[in-house]
């Protein structure tokens, strides 16, 4: 497995982290996401990484990345599923992650996103067909 | 790794298997479907596939399995992201995947389960509030 799939879902795009991101790994999970977010005219990245119990400077840097980019495409970055003592180690290290939302769970961060649409007012062109 | 996480999107459960299913981690992953089901009143289950290039005789085994106890539970499965290659593999295993619709995205697959909530009137009990 060296891509982690993207799925697209209503305005949104969506990522499971479940293996160890390796840095080829990363750098393609990165560019993928930049691609499909221009190509899907997404207006948000959801990333779940409730299946990671270590969260590094690594990966951390990593998210930070994917949410500076977003935003540059115009799309707002939500980190959902975080566990507990991921959320205490991130802090440990002073990683902050800049610019990244969080929400506890994948339906309130595609709630997030969902809003940011309405506001927006692109409801019609994303979303309503769909859902 | 030891278990697949199972992110709830309004009625329906997504699951995207990224790793080679072992024994345990299939069978974790059927149980932990069927609790959440029950737990999230969900209608569907969306099982994206897009990352495997080998479904072989024990995933398809699998796929059918879970998509037996889903409909037991009032359920539908969704089995979305096949590649070509794979549908291939499967038509010549003779492995029909009984029980089993498939989709050509996730997002097709979420309009999928949308209207079968749709046609049984229970719309306002569940998607409605977040979408």
């Amino acid at each position: 497995m060296d891509r982690i799939p993207i799925l697209k879902i209503g305005a949104a795009l969506l990522v499971t982290i479940q293996v160890d991101l390796h840095d080829s790994v990363a750098m393609a999970l990165e560019e993928d996401l930049s691609n499909m977010i221009v190509k899907a005219g997404a207006k948000g990245v959801l990333i779940d990484i409730s299946a990671l119990e270590i969260v590094d400077s690594f990966i951390g840097r990593m998210l930070a990345n994917i949410a500076g980019v977003a935003r540059m495409l115009d799309a707002d970055t939500v980190v959902v599923g975080m566990r507990p003592a991921v959320a205490i180690t991130l802090v440990e290290l002073g990683l902050s992650l800049p610019g990244v939302k969080t929400a506890l769970n994948a339906e309130r961060g595609m709630a997030l996103i969902q809003r940011r649409v309405a506001e927006s007012g692109l409801e019609a062109d994303h979303a309503a067909g769909e859902f």
